[in-house]
């Protein structure tokens, strides 16, 4: 294919995105397709001569999109949302035109250089604290990562690594391996499964304490297990702190943790994967008090501040930590210019990386920090548009609201919101997960797409509702006027009505 | 921006790739700028209010483009390739476009399952050992890795998990830290750093083996550590195979060092990052004799198969052994499809995925089979010709020619060498790295932009003797006769010339 042939490709593959972000809102959110579909519409090997790029756009739209579960449907509720935004596109657009490796500064200095600013950027937008910039004086620094697992997981390394060259140095007696068998790492029992995961991959000991009735994780419950731990003969070595729980989106004591670890000399890493997002509110900030006495703060601009996947920002107060753990040299990677500008190939599990930080740079430009609040604050209110539409319904308890994210169940047993989440995930029309509050099961709703508008939280309360009058039949109390009366300014079309027709 | 503008900012961000690729020859392989360049010409903060995509884009040209090393210009000749090609750049947009994350088959159906698919396609091309593949009867299967240093990295980690059940189930004294703190991995002085670097993240001991005088492993060095290691108390957990070692495309001895991980109970991981692409062409596959033995194989289409990064291929004989190492559940990932369709979240280090096998498919259908190998054996030729060109040349020893790598070194002392490679590098018009043979410095030259062709090697040929000229001044030889002599058939001006006309 030639650069003529790949105007017309690439021109016709814009067209088709277009189209479908204009009539996402029209097709079911979940696929239909079962198990295997795909291998039976397929051939068995490649063709022998080339295909014409027509053929494989039909093909796209034709086996392909029939097995899309649209994520940016503004139906889709499950999970926490993925970023998707047209900046973004284009971003991932031209990194991949400029196919650019960066696994060192002279492998293109731009993509190395674009990330040390972004990440400044990034980290003033939300009001981080100072030692984590790269701007700053000290040895502190940002880094996109491909996801939140692996930011915790590369946290749990540099913790690991760490501890087990202080203890070396100050117990001359004990084995690297005496010392990384008795690692322990904590987080709480509402974490991720990529934090477990993190601890498995590591081969560190991840207990996941209790939390109090609001799925928190506080200071008393960690000092109790850390004493416990060291009665025991263990080390307790790294704490992954949940700014926004991937159940509930509960916030953890970082007021009471943070002393906690830094009396302990223990690494504190936060992951504040979806939540982190709101701080470029100022209004949120508060949640994050503590944060300055983290070792690490990771949160993904590719869940929530529209930037695509893969985009996680990670921050470390001391780089020294990931170098040390990561750093491999070789003459053919040798270049001159190691310490004026970071070799971050040193700072993440793999040597290669992508150019991520256009498509974040174009994200931020061509929103703007308000343009990006107006997202952020208005997915909010629609979450705690349709918490009030819980409320209004006495069939109904509401577990929690929380940023983006609303849980809630049917009264009664388990079994009842069971069926009602099944009965939903039939018919195909809204994406929904269950979720675990104190032991019961609740329904996670979160406000994901961009697309997303108070029509589209009618739409599912509507479904909500009538799939629960048929698991139990009472009258539902009339909508409409609760709703005009609670939310008079939820009539919004867009996340940014001026920057949608301006730029 | 609304969908209207997209196709604007899109459609422009296609041309300005096009027109990129149209004038990469004239551009100068290497970035003039300095460390720090960027930071100066940014805002410390991003805008307030969304800026208009045509001044980001005018940015891009003035400010992005100058740090831009050219990985596609004619004129790279460092490390290895990285792909590019048109058809995969719009899978990339696609797959964009589309921002659909695989955290499970429900995520999206058509993410895995053209996943499943494209290696099976991929593995059949190859030639692979029919137990590797997803559409065996057994338990085996491919996956796409970011990269060959993740891939190795897993393969470390499914090893180390799969050794040490075995040995708690055998030897119920040994704890789970005993079995760990002796484990050890072997490799080659040859290997790539991403080798070294699994066993540092993986925290088991990695040694690298002597080679041979042609860089390669052979069975008995392997034999023979591995009977040091079992005297001292040790266990021998993991080999990695080089299949293309990074400094010289060397290729280790599979059918001796297969037996002898069999007997031993050593899981066998092939790294075959650069030159696996080289078996979809039948003559080569000689040199993956032995694979059958290995437990997972692994190579980079994004490397030499026009699939821009990231697409790391990666097969292995028993996906138990991965899931078993990974798998940590949650409710909220709880679908109802296990077992009938791979849950690939379980075959990774991260929980989201992207969908990395639209590119793939789009490569495979638009150049197809032959054009995939026309561009290999081109490629090949190309450096079977450069090779030819430092042979004629008695200033220059040529040390190997291995698939399209070539390197070679002024005769005598290394200062030569180096000092050829510092004055080249200078002059910012060809890209070279260093590298070593038998304690020797050598010039790596590589092809590796799709775009290389016969006059772009006389390019690179003439610089080098030019610039040889100044530090050791000898007459030179006339090029034209043996170049004409030795390569008739190489006027080759693409990769494809038919293909890339009527497609």
């Amino acid at each position: 294919m030639d650069a003529e042939q790949f105007r017309e490709f690439g021109k016709a593959a814009v067209d088709y995105i277009a189209d479908y972000y204009e009539t996402i809102r029209d097709r079911p959110v979940l696929s239909n397709v079962e198990p295997g579909y795909l291998g039976d519409l397929l051939p068995k090997d490649p063709p022998q001569s080339g295909e014409s790029w027509r053929d494989v756009l039909e093909d796209v739209d034709r086996i392909i999109m029939p097995g899309i579960t649209h994520w940016h449907s503004p139906h889709f509720h499950a999970y926490y949302p993925t970023a998707q935004s047209f900046p973004s596109v284009v971003g991932e657009l031209m990194s991949a035109g400029f196919g650019v490796v960066g696994l060192s500064w002279i492998a293109s200095p731009a993509m190395t250089e674009l990330e040390v600013v972004m990440m400044n950027w990034l980290g003033r937008m939300l009001g981080l604290p100072e030692q984590f910039l790269n701007c700053s004086e000290g040895p502190g620094g940002g880094v996109i990562q491909g996801s939140a697992s692996e930011s915790t997981y590369i946290g749990l390394l540099a913790a690991k690594d760490k501890k087990v060259r202080e203890l070396m140095e100050t117990n001359p007696s004990l084995t690297e391996a005496e010392i990384k068998g008795k690692l322990v790492a904590y987080s709480s029992d509402q974490s991720n499964s990529s934090v477990e995961k993190a601890g498995l991959l590591g081969s560190m000991k991840m207990r996941l304490l209790p939390t109090n009735s609001e799925g928190q994780l506080v200071g008393a419950a960690l000092q109790k297990a850390l004493d416990e731990d060291k009665r025991a003969g263990l080390i307790p070595c790294y704490v992954v702190a949940n700014i926004g729980t991937t159940p509930t989106c509960a916030f953890d004591n970082l007021e009471e943790l943070g002393p906690v670890c830094n009396k302990e000399n223990i690494w504190l890493h936060i992951d504040a994967a979806y939540a982190g997002s709101a701080f470029i509110c100022p209004e949120y900030r508060h949640l994050m008090k503590g944060a300055e006495m983290a070792d690490s703060f990771n949160f993904n601009p590719h869940k929530w501040l529209l930037v695509n996947f893969d985009c996680s920002a990670m921050w470390v107060r001391d780089a020294k930590y990931l170098v040390e753990a990561f750093n491999v040299e070789r003459i053919y990677l040798k270049d001159q210019h190691k310490g004026l500008a970071p070799e971050y190939r040193h700072w993440q599990i793999a040597l290669g990386r992508r150019f991520r930080a256009l498509k974040l740079w174009f994200v931020l430009r061509i929103y703007g920090v308000e343009g990006l609040q107006k997202h952020i604050r208005g997915q909010i209110a629609l979450a705690e548009y349709l918490s009030d539409l819980v409320k209004s319904d006495n069939r109904f308890e509401l577990c929690t609201c929380s940023m983006g994210l609303v849980t809630f169940r049917l009264k009664g047993e388990d079994s009842l919101t069971e069926k009602l989440l099944e009965d939903i995930s039939k018919k195909k029309e809204l994406f929904l997960v269950a979720g675990h509050m104190n032991h019961k099961l609740v329904v996670r709703y979160a406000i994901c797409s961009r697309l997303t508008e108070k029509r589209d939280v009618d739409f599912s309360w509507r479904q909500i509702i009538e799939t629960a009058e048929q698991i139990i039949p009472t009258p539902k109390k009339s909508l409409t006027k609760s709703d005009k009366q609670i939310h008079p300014v939820l009539n919004i079309n867009c996340i940014n009505p001026n920057l949608e027709k301006s730029k």
